[in-house]
């Protein structure tokens, strides 16, 4: 019989009868777990690994990390012979709470704090990371009183704000909070409607609180903790108002009661960060010094004179943002560490984990060793880390700040802010589903990890407005530069200047792995859709249609370049590290990363199919491609994970001896 | 000037100078609420529309709501003169357990579960439906003592254990498990480790754990509040496995203490369902009853005889998984209910909130009216409506279920299953971020639901193993059908014995928006599809690749004709729902939904791209007709979503008058 008909019977008898004999065979073996550290290769130097995607003071990090697994505070448990910490999250809100700001104490009693916002930078950041690591709660609730109150104080006041709160702040002799978003306004801060006037008679401002919409919501550390907030609201001077502004406001005394003139209630239970005390504040006409005027970028005179150096009302109010880039740069970063979290979790497990048979009466095969778990997980290793060096370079670009970067930085911290938070959602999803129920268990951590980063997405502006923001820097500087008829400058953009790249009609494996391609591939996307998005714009503009009108009308272009701009400023960076190591096995396994981080983009965007930057052709040799490059990161799976650097104690159970820790013997502990 | 020059001055000088004027003015007004009931028309009947999508049993779905809302044991609350309810999720695990069995004696007292088991089984998935709408721990603590430990008693058990166990199981005189996971396998039943032998001597059964992966995991009741359980175990007999069999055992007597032999364990707090009590199990040779053998598909005689009318093995396997077959058709279902309230919530809200303005000098724009928030939140509608027709279309099969329609039931639930609860995740996270920090509040139910029901995607089988067995099903007809020269019957495969469908190269909207069409190109689809997965595996085989191993390394091709499969079976059953109603205006918008529901799979899916089902040109129709589709559902949005039927109290406050419901006046009730 011709070969076609032996193969169907063959395949017919294989369906109509699986894994039949197996069946009979195994239940009467055992499981038993079988440590990965034995068993899988590692054929780089992970501390070395380690210490390239931390980026900066590491030894900073494991501080804090020994730090917290030192004291009861952090909840330690002995789950078969390990210890694991992490937070108790049977407990209620009220518990959680309280737990953090013991938490925060001990850490300053320890130091943690000291010259964090008058010293390093960077060492704050890294110091946040690892905080951040152990509970998003005490990393949120750290990040409001550092990063939002004291960086207001930082970047929106001057001498005398820095001499009279930092050095406090840093001894939380004050407790700062961040009253921006109202019930009202979230994303939208030109529409807050608190309203403050100055009163020439006292020298004073008036912050009041004029209809319920006004009512600051959101607000961490409000609802228990915080003895002063950074107010924003419309400043009106001589019934002319000037735009928004940020005050300095008492609301609570030494004695933690509410201050007079101030009402605060409690946002309530949220699905995670219960940790964090997130309240809502109403002002009734509370009178503040004018001193609290944050004044770096405007000021009212004793007399009652409104004084600004920016003459533009936007760019004042661009300016009055600038504590919210401060949020951006540690969400991203703390975001990527999440995302380190969950995949080292969930590739421990895969490496221990078995489940079926794929061959008759043979043994059940390790999870991570089927290509499709593989392609669930590996993918999202190697965009992770591509992540962690996006989140390095906006570090330092953060901390070397210049008047003149801040646009800059502004459009970068928005996207990366925007598509490091959402990788970390899937990513713990993918996880999650990847690890079956064992990711449900609160002390497996994955689960719970979900719920306490979720408010990543929408908050420090929602992700979507953000990427917004990005494609219509990316369209102004676009519109500028063909205006004035000058070549593109700045944001990347310099690419738009030489020739359209020309992707070959059959793309082999090695093209796909070579730098070029995949810098000119993304380019050609970013590109194309700038040149898209101006076309539908200026189209509709043509129409009538007003540019608002016109933006909302052509937002899937828009989102499609934000995305564009992302993923390539994102590569950027990775090649940055990359190209800065020297020749060796390190190198070698980053620059497959890198190659399994540009495929799997090329497959996962719809975009390369739908403009046909890649034709149907070269999109199956991608997707080829994508399944060679797990073959060949999968033996180097446990080793890429170790690298993320995260302690042990930072994992949990399933991520070792699962079956012991499970065990009865175990149950009693 | 010519006009492209002029357009690039008027849009540069909008880009650099957005909403200057507005920022100024808005800050003066005042947020007020405005009820989207009385400005949204409502063009069709919704009650009607309800009672289409609820399929059947209304009345019964009321009768619960009902009692739930007249209860203090389900926490009503008042919210600015709103009363909503649901659990307090800030009491711990504990509590939670607590109240969630109180309610349970509270329903029973009001005889909801007379004749649960024994009479309308269309009736209690209503009741089912209802019941998890307010609390998902209640509708699984329900769902594993009726309808896994009832359903195993009614399916796998004989008139000797109906006569005993169903009545006392609907009176809870016992309250039932169902032990099948285990710490080492949960998707693969085939591997447990737990082993039960026959002792002629005494005329009993002996199981036994013989190791600690062989613990029974996850087990819902077993922790707290069981008396009874469902053991799945290998069945030895004179030293021959017969596989894997059903036995019923006492693990707690009356007083609630456990028995002897038997171990339990918490399996401790989880990120949802803490109101289920999931415990783990051990047995040390606890000896039960010959008769508690579940003997309808196999018996063991007095004398040790082991007798089956099923001779091959895996068809005995099949027949004792008939239980979680019962299982995914009630999870099913309850992920769209679940879907359902989101959306309602999400839709309510964005009718009501408004954010930016889309004029100088505009007013703020509701969030709705942006296209980008209906492209968010119109599509996941009217999946959500053909997702509903699945539910009940699946529902129907299985309470007319015969042996011959076993294999199909198992095919469609697994598709069912698996779409309708990645649906529901998909929904909710889209739901959460689309009403931003709001859907992070315990209160407003979405970001809660997330965590209550992501369980979904990989219990009762993991969504991509259960996809995978479509796939292999799907196969399996294939191939018997081109061996036999027979043409493809089932499966709903028939319209593969007719020749290949013609896209058109120009798609128009009126083309996209024909039943014919719609049918055609998923059809289209699954053909391609199945035909590239048989090539695949094949060519594997013929490579000397085992079937199994064949099958891990095409798994992509599989996973893309499950999904291919369950959109199509879903489009039949929308239709099938669709065309049995009279002209008028409910069959006017359910076919704009049926049209949405289409393309949106169309777009979503690159599979069209990537296999050139649609050209790119298509493809940018496709694109287009999308959007025209949300301009034309917008109007009925609130019709919509009132047509799901969920009552008021179950929604969240921000569904309603939030501004009051946040008001400080609301704040001391």
């Amino acid at each position: 019989m011709d070969s076609a008909t032996f193969r169907t019977k063959v395949l017919s008898r294989h369906l109509h009868n699986p894994q039949s004999q197996q069946s009979l065979i195994q239940s009467s073996t055992c499981l038993s777990y079988s440590p990965p550290d034995q068993s899988e290769p590692i054929l780089f130097d992970t501390q070395k690994m380690r210490k390239l995607m931390d980026g900066h003071h590491w030894e900073h990090r494991d501080m804090v990390y020994k730090l917290i697994t030192q004291s009861e505070l952090f909840v330690p448990r002995d789950r078969g012979g390990r210890v694991f910490v992490s937070p108790d999250y049977n407990q209620s809100m009220e518990q959680q709470r309280v737990m953090t700001m013991k938490r925060i104490e001990y850490l300053v009693r320890h130091g943690v704090f000291d010259g964090f916002l008058t010293t390093d930078e960077l060492r704050s950041f890294a110091i946040a990371d690892a905080l951040g690591s152990y509970d998003h709660s005490l990393g949120i609730k750290l990040g409001v009183h550092f990063f939002l109150w004291g960086g207001a104080i930082l970047n929106l006041g001057t001498k005398r704000h820095h001499d009279k709160w930092l050095r406090d702040t840093e001894t939380y002799k004050v407790s700062g909070c961040f009253a921006m978003t109202e019930l009202g306004h979230g994303s939208n801060v030109r529409g807050i409607e608190t309203l403050t006037k100055y009163d020439a008679s006292t020298g004073e401002f008036v912050i009041n609180t004029p209809c319920e919409s006004a009512q600051k919501y959101w607000i961490g550390g409000a609802a228990n903790h915080a003895t002063h907030a950074v107010v924003f609201s419309q400043l009106e001077i001589d019934g002319k108002n000037q735009g928004v502004h940020a005050f300095i406001a008492q609301i609570r005394d030494t004695n933690g009661e509410i201050c007079p003139k101030v009402r605060i209630a409690d946002c309530g239970h949220k699905i995670g960060l219960n940790g964090v005390d997130n309240g809502r504040i109403w002002f009734d006409n509370l009178r503040i010094p004018r001193e609290n005027l944050l004044n770096s970028v405007a000021d009212v005179s004793q007399d009652g004179q409104y004084l600004s150096t920016i003459k533009d009302p936007d760019q004042r109010f661009a300016a009055f943002m600038a504590p919210l880039v401060f949020g951006r740069v540690t969400i991203s970063s703390s975001a990527v560490y999440s995302a380190k979290i969950g995949l080292a979790i969930a590739t421990r497990y895969s490496l221990t984990r078995k489940a079926f048979s794929i061959t008759p009466n043979g043994p059940e095969v390790l999870l991570l060793d089927y290509p499709s778990h593989q392609r669930r997980l590996l993918p999202l290793i190697a965009q992770t880390y591509a992540m962690s060096f996006a989140g390095n370079y906006l570090k330092r670009l953060y901390v070397t700040r210049t008047p003149e970067s801040y646009k800059y930085i502004h459009v970068v911290s928005s996207a990366f802010k925007a598509t490091l938070t959402w990788h970390n959602m899937r990513t713990l999803q993918e996880c999650r589903e990847a690890i079956g129920g064992q990711g449900l268990k609160t002390e497996n951590r994955i689960g719970q990890l979900k719920s306490e980063y979720d408010v990543q997405s929408t908050f420090e502006g929602d992700n979507k407005v953000l990427m917004q923001q990005v494609s219509k820097a990316l369209l102004s500087e676009f519109v500028s530069a063909r205006k004035k008829k000058r070549p593109l400058k700045g944001l990347g953009l310099e690419h738009m200047n030489k020739p359209c790249p020309v992707i070959p009609s059959k793309l082999t494996s090695s093209a796909l792995r070579s730098i070029d391609f995949q810098i000119e591939i993304l380019c050609l996307r970013e590109r194309d859709l700038l040149n898209r998005f101006s076309a539908e714009v200026a189209e509709y503009q043509a129409q009538g249609v007003s540019i608002e009108k016109a933006f909302t009308l052509t937002y899937q272009t828009a989102e499609d370049l934000g995305k564009a701009f992302a993923d390539l400023a994102i590569l950027r960076t990775f090649l940055e590290a990359e190209l800065a190591e020297s020749t060796g096995e390190l190198k070698d396994i980053l620059s497959i990363v890198r190659s399994m981080y540009v495929t799997t983009t090329l497959e996962e965007d719809a975009a390369f199919l739908r403009y046909g930057y890649l034709s149907t052709d070269n999109a199956a040799v991608v997707r080829k491609e994508v399944t060679k490059l797990c073959g060949e990161l999968r033996p180097h799976a446990l080793a890429l994970v170790k690298s993320f650097g995260i302690p042990d104690a930072f994992l949990s159970p399933i991520a070792f001896d699962w079956v012991q820790a499970n065990s009865w013997s175990a149950v009693r502990n």
